[in-house]
């Protein structure tokens, strides 16, 4: 038998039947983005306010089933805020998962607060419930509504699940160690717009829920990204302290708590409005390409294309081969060589407890998320390819 | 004699001799702005990195003369990581003047560190560096190179100058202050695009210093800034923080500190990049307008327009009516008549030690800034109006 890495690197050749370079994940603009972007040039309305920025709330929220969607510079920006508006306050502790971006983390560093790593599940690649309730029944104290890490001494104060590479966490089983804990969920869906958990939009079932249009994801601003809430004072309040506070006047600048410089420009959430149009079709045709790497790598036994967990329907934004761990120590050869040959693939990101700014962060046991990090493998994912 | 509200409105109906709304700042693109951003849609680059992101840095620095100049989000970013690369650290103060926009005091906060409040003069409506060093001897203990605030016990770490409405400083008297206190001097010269000081642009003198691109700017990229400095190993360090801190690599996903998400979209670049070739035409225009207001105003003694400081060249960005003290108590009627008419008009911000989240603050005796605040009326000040 030839070896591993050329036989993933053939299999994805018959997948995508394409030579020259293959990015991770691009964007697509194939509808109105330029008719958007340039009404915006054309009128003038390219900053901090405009028509396209509260169409792209409101297209938000109705895509998402949200009460209310608020459009911010980028994903990180969403996440900080989410969390503050969830009570995370300097000296509190967050549980997030290892296996995640570095965004998840420093959100949590923005507001003074520590992350708390806890392990993943090879069901989601997201955050285990189980494995979490075992850990707060070992480390924390829950009473008179605050959970509290005995060791340290601070208030846990929330949970951010993050679903992985589009795909839905355990949410009824997140949301009911949350409940019993007293954690404030606040949902990272940056990866999973157009990711659906029992029916219904992921990023809407914690207290807040946060999006990114980063240019690599589904859909793109450029840079951009957006808190969902059903609360209405909490979006209230995301507005409010993601435009520095201002109090509207007709003329006075009167600002009545420090806020942030978090607003998403007209111009790119004109570029948003274009692609939310196009997004249904842009998940079909990425749900298409997972059934077609699972065609071309039913030949490869070492190699499983990572499926959508049962009960979810996800956007699958970045498929996923899951090495077996007898394969794992051939995860690099893979990435060096569907690299060479203008493949780009990419390892899961470094476990964030590994990062030297958090190595002396709490954390529960990471079995599962040690080995998913060696055995994963992202491929080619854009809308079109297939 | 008429009404002050009414010569006023009469005087600004001389000059601009339009009807309908005039904006106080509005963009004007009249150049490469559909070419470059139309570029960045038709290749998929409209995100964190491209080649508008490399040209526009390197346009700005070409223009401002800075060695380095490096992208970001918005100027508020730009100077929260600028104060963080001058050592601002939580528990400092930092000088900043009290007549100001809410950003530059939301910069220190967000470095954990607490606003000083100082006072203005009125020959540059900037920090004053006479009465600041009247108070930095009475209130602080400079030696061993580092400034101590006796009082709070605090080391006062850093100074803002900001160049308001585009007139620079007297920097070089703000610059010894700095150098006899042991304060790092970072320049907010978000308003003062294309502002000269002794020959030499704004921004550039202090150890850094940072410029916003926002919708009302002298130029726009719908949201953004950049940092300036001279110093390599500080542009190395502003490029690595605000891009995530991720450490470069064919593949791996390793962040060697907690790195913000500060990028500028490649989508906001190319419209930067087309507004910077304009950017000489656009003051060359607004230096009109001053004249043009200076003439009209002639002829209405309670309002002085006001002029660039001496060795200055400024931007001209608002344009300021000044009243005399006996007339300030008709700002708001002015204000109201001037914008019921659709001249939109504005005074000054309210003093930041007024806001409610710094009013604990330390500061100094702010009688001229105080002044200023019941005196000024910015009035509309595009380019292109003349």
């Amino acid at each position: 038998m030839t070896d591993l890495a050329e036989r993933v690197e053939t299999a994805i050749a018959s997948v995508l039947a394409r030579g020259g370079f293959t990015p991770l994940h691009e964007p697509r603009f194939a509808g109105n983005e330029w008719a958007y972007v340039k009404e915006c040039i054309d009128t003038g309305w390219v900053s901090s306010a405009g028509k396209f920025v509260d169409r792209f709330e409101q297209d938000l929220a109705t895509y998402t089933g949200a009460a209310h969607a608020i459009a911010v510079a980028n994903g990180t920006a969403a996440l900080h805020v989410a969390l503050q508006l969830a009570g995370v306050r300097a000296g509190d502790e967050v549980l997030v998962p290892a296996l995640t971006f570095a965004a998840t983390a420093s959100a949590v560093a923005f507001c003074g607060a520590t992350p708390h790593f806890v392990d993943s599940e090879e069901r989601t690649l997201g955050l285990d419930p189980i494995a979490l309730r075992r850990h707060l029944e070992a480390v924390a104290d829950s009473s008179k509504g605050a959970c509290v890490h005995r060791r340290t001494g601070r208030p846990i104060r929330a949970i951010v699940p993050m679903h992985t590479f589009g795909h839905p966490v355990a949410l009824d089983d997140v949301l009911a160690v949350a409940r019993d804990f007293d954690l404030a969920v606040v949902e990272d869906a940056a990866e999973s717009l157009g990711s659906l958990y029992r029916g219904r939009h992921t990023g809407t079932f914690g207290l807040l829920g946060t999006l990114s249009f980063n240019g690599n994801k589904t859909v793109t601003t450029g840079g951009g990204g957006a808190i969902l809430t059903n609360d209405p004072g909490l979006a209230k309040r995301a507005k409010h302290i993601t435009t520095t506070a201002k109090v509207p006047h007709r003329w006075e600048y009167f600002h009545d708590e420090v806020g942030y410089n978090y607003r998403l420009p007209n111009l790119n959430a004109a570029l948003g409005c274009a692609q939310l149009e196009q997004l249904p079709g842009f998940i079909e045709s990425k749900r298409r390409l997972y059934q077609c790497y699972a065609g071309a790598f039913a030949t490869v036994p070492e190699v499983t294309v990572f499926a959508e967990p049962e009960g979810s329907r996800s956007n699958y934004w970045l498929q996923t081969l899951l090495l077996g761990e007898e394969s794992a120590a051939e995860r690099d050869s893979v990435l060096a060589r569907t690299n060479d040959v203008g493949y780009m693939t990419r390892p899961a990101w470094t476990l964030l407890n590994r990062l030297p700014m958090y190595e002396g962060c709490p954390r529960a046991a990471l079995a599962v998320a040690e080995s998913l990090a060696r055995r994963i493998i992202n491929v080619p994912s854009s809308a079109g390819l297939v």
